[in-house]
C-alpha cells in the first residue's frame, strides 16, 4: 500500500504530467475503455458540509478507485484549513486489494486545468493569439497558466464580476511575460479561447460577446442551477464535453438542452477528438465550446500518474496493509 | 492519519465491541442521528468483479466514511486470496480530512453477525432453548457464534444444501458444549431462533417449518432475486431490518412486498425496538423476523470501533498525511 500525502503532489506533479494524464483518459472514455460510477454526493447536515465519492474504472489504464471528500465552508474561517478537502484511493482492479492513498487537493486543481488545456490542444485555432479569462479565483490561476502553454499567446484578457481579483491573473500573464487587460465582457470578442471558471448561477459571456472562431471552455458549471454562459452560445457552438451525461444535467450545457436549443445528441465527448472518431473543429470560424463537469476518471488518471512519480522519485511511503 | 492493517483486526476487534457498535447504530438510524448513502455498486467488467462503495454518516458516533471494495469471484482459485474485499476510510466529519484506513474484510463477518445478534437480543424470547442454521459456510460460523451468546441455548440444529458443508456449523456448536443435529427443512420447526445465511435465489424455509414464538434473522439477501424464506413467512411474521428502503428492494423482504403480501409500513427499524419506539415481540407466540441487508453504517461504526482499540493498544500505524 503506497501513500503520497498531499504535502508532497506540488514538487511531484507537473503540469505535463497531468494533461497526458487526463488526455488518456478522455480518450478511454470515449473508445469505452474507461467509465466513471455514479456520482454520490451528500449535504450530510453538519458544518453545512457536501460530502461524497466520485469513482471510476479505467480498463485501459487499469486504474480502479474513487476520490473522496468535498467542500467544507467553514475550513478557513475556522481552522485554517482549505475549504475543498479530497482524497484519492486507488484499488488492485485484479483482485480488489487498496492499492494507494494519495492527497488529492492539488491534484484536484491540476486535473480541472489539465482538461480545459486538452480542450485547447484539440478544439482551438492553431493561431491563436489573444487568451481571455472569466473569473479571477485560486482555480482561475491554474486554469490560464496551464491554457498559456497550449498556443503561442501574445496577451491576457480578464474580467471578473469583482474586478479586485483580476491581479491573481495578472500575475500568471506576467508570469509568461504576456501583457494582460482588464476588459469588459463585450471586450471578450478579442480572445481567441476564453476560459470561463466561475461559480455563477446565471450568465455572465452572452452569445454575441464571442467572435467566429473563438474556442471557451467552461469549466466552472458542475451543479444544477449553475450557469456561466449564455445558452444561446451553445446553439451557435459545436458543443464538446468530458461525459455527455453529466454536460446535459449539471453542466453547462443543461441550460441548453432544458431550452430545447440543442439536443444530447448535440454533446460529443472531446475523447473522440483525441481519438480521430470525431472532426473537433472544422473550419476557422467554428466556435468550439468544452463543457468541463469533471469526472472521477481524471482524479484517479492523476493519482496514479502520481503515485508512478513518487514511487520513482524514492518518495513513495510503503505500508504493509 | 490512522492505519489499521486486515491482520491486526483479529486479535484486536471482539465480538462485544462489534456488537456494541453495531446495536448504537441501528439505534441512531432509527433516530435519524445516522444515515447511509446511496450505494455505488458496478460489474467493472474486469475479473468478473463486483466493486463499490457503501457510505454514510452518523452524527451521533461522529462517524464519516465508507467501505470501498466489493467481490473479486477468482481471487482464491488464481491467487489464493479471499474473494471478499473491502477496506473502510473513515473521515473527520469536522473539516473532511482523511482520518483512517482499516482492514474490512474480518470487520465484515463480525458486523454482519452482530446484526443478527442484536436481532436475537432484542426479538427472541428469552426461554429460547433451540438455535437453528440453515446454511454452513464461512459466514455461517460467524453468525452461529455470535448468536449463541445472546440466549442459553441448548442445543443447535442445522440444515444446508450441501449437508458436506454441516461439521462447520457443528464444530462451533461443540466449541460452546452443545450438541448438533442434522435436521431436514420441517424439522426446523424445533427451532426457537433460525438464522440463515446462504445466497439463495429460491427459498428453503417455507411459513410451515416455523414454530409460533419463533425469531428468523435473514442474513443472506442482500440483492434482488436473492430470496432464502417462502414470502408468506414474512406476512405471518412481525417484521424488522436495518434499513427499510433496502429490504424491501434488496433485502428478503422485496418478494412478500413485490407479491403484495406485506406493505413497505409493515417493515420496521430494529432501531426502533432498541430506542424503545416500537415494543418489539409483543406476546411468546408471535413470529418476528430480522431481514439483515447489511449497511455501510454498521461497516463504518465497528472500522471507528477498531481504530479506538488500536490506538488504545498502541498498534495504529500513524502516517503523516
Amino acid at each position: 500500500m503506497i501513500i503520497v500525502p498531499e504535502r508532497e503532489i506540488a514538487d511531484l506533479m507537473t503540469r505535463a504530467a497531468a494533461f497526458d494524464a487526463v488526455e488518456k483518459v478522455f480518450a478511454a472514455m470515449a473508445a469505452d475503455d474507461a467509465y466513471n460510477f455514479p456520482v454520490v454526493r451528500e449535504a450530510i447536515g453538519h458544518e453545512d458540509a457536501l460530502y461524497g465519492f466520485k469513482g471510476g474504472f479505467d480498463r485501459a489504464g487499469k486504474v480502479l478507485g474513487l476520490k473522496a471528500g468535498g467542500y467544507w465552508p467553514h475550513n478557513l474561517e475556522k481552522r485554517g484549513e482549505i475549504n475543498h478537502q479530497s482524497t484519492v484511493f486507488l484499488f488492485d482492479p485484479d483482485t480488489g486489494k487498496a492499492k494507494a492513498m494519495i492527497g488529492g487537493n492539488l491534484l484536484t486543481a491540476l486535473r480541472t486545468a489539465a482538461a480545459s488545456s486538452v480542450s485547447i490542444k484539440h478544439l482551438a485555432r492553431e493561431d491563436a493569439k489573444v487568451m481571455g479569462m472569466i473569473g479571477a479565483g485560486h482555480q482561475a490561476t491554474f486554469q490560464l497558466r496551464a491554457a498559456l502553454e497550449q498556443r503561442s499567446f501574445e496577451k491576457v484578457i480578464g474580467w471578473n464580476y469583482h474586478p479586485d481579483m483580476l491581479p491573481n491573473i495578472a500575475k500568471i500573464a506576467e508570469e509568461a511575460g504576456l501583457p494582460f487587460e482588464a476588459v469588459d465582457l463585450p471586450g471578450m470578442a478579442e480572445a481567441d479561447v476564453i476560459i470561463s471558471i466561475t461559480s455563477a448561477f446565471a450568465p455572465s459571456l452572452m452569445a454575441d460577446h464571442v467572435s467566429a472562431g473563438t474556442h471557451i471552455a467552461c469549466m466552472g458549471t458542475d451543479t444544477k442551477g449553475k450557469q456561466e454562459v449564455e445558452a444561446a452560445l451553445l446553439a451557435k457552438a459545436t458543443v464538446f464535453t468530458d461525459e455527455v451525461a453529466q454536460s446535459v444535467s449539471i453542466g453547462e450545457a443543461q441550460h441548453a438542452v432544458a431550452e430545447g436549443l440543442i439536443a444530447e445528441s448535440d454533446v460529443h465527448q472531446l475523447g473522440a477528438v483525441i481519438n480521430g472518431t470525431h472532426p473537433g473543429r472544422v473550419s476557422a470560424d467554428d466556435i468550439t465550446l468544452f463543457d468541463g463537469t469533471g469526472v472521477g476518471l481524471q482524479d484517479l488518471a492523476v493519482a496514479a500518474s502520481v503515485v508512478d512519480l513518487a514511487i520513482e522519485k524514492g518518495i513513495a511511503i510503503e505500508v504493509d496493509f
